[in-house]
């Protein structure tokens, strides 16, 4: 069955590359540095619901992003969650955090009204992001 | 170096048994069944802390929880999560969500107040949760 991002996915959130499992997207939120990793595999809305060796790429991917997005943004701490309660096509969170932002130190799902990136901003982020990931681009 | 629980994770949680790389632990909140894995090593507070096989683990054993967990609740969709704002001990959050229950589509994190089981309630649960990660059990 090919594959088809969700809508809500799609409008929220913008292209930066395609690992071996999964494609990375910024979330459109300038509050915080934001990647989302949806796998590239129709039906599945758990983790488990993935092969079990797709559910090891998911976490070798999932550490990549986490750690290149940590040295991209000096984050304090980073934020990973596979959440799905609205949206029900696997994807996985992986968020900057810092002291003292917009809800530290609560979650940051749900909070508030998304930020959208000038295009400009959006641009330089995501072409630092790709650059960064490129050797891993499948 | 001997490996310490942090005194708030150890606080807010009862034990249930121990994975070959984590403790599992239910969190003391009748609002919903939750489950913390938290891995035996020292000095970790990103999953990418771990070596890289002790992360595939964590990935491993965090599913079988969530399946477990799933199973055991009848869970409408499993939450997964590293957050670690305030205790920086590494520690996987894994929660069955339901409609309609206390904060839903919302993330459970910091929201009311804990509604801490009966000594009763807690027994049960946790013997339930043995005997399905039993076979699993270091």
């Amino acid at each position: 069955m090919s594959f088809h991002l969700d809508a809500r996915l799609g409008q929220d959130t913008l292209p930066v590359g395609r690992l071996e499992l999964c494609d990375i997207r910024l979330l459109n939120d300038a509050r915080w540095p934001w990647l989302v990793l949806v796998p590239q595999r129709s039906d599945c809305s758990e983790i488990f619901d993935l092969s079990n060796d797709e559910q090891l790429q998911l976490a070798r991917e999932t550490a990549l992003i986490s750690k290149m997005l940590q040295k991209n943004s000096s984050a304090d701490k980073i934020n990973t969650g596979a959440l799905g309660n609205i949206v029900r096509q696997l994807h996985v969170h992986v968020i900057a955090r810092f002291e003292g932002d917009a809800n530290w130190p609560g979650p940051v799902w749900g909070f508030g009204t998304a930020e959208r990136y000038s295009e400009a901003a959006a641009r330089l982020l995501i072409s630092q992001l790709q650059s960064e990931i490129k050797p891993h681009v499948f």
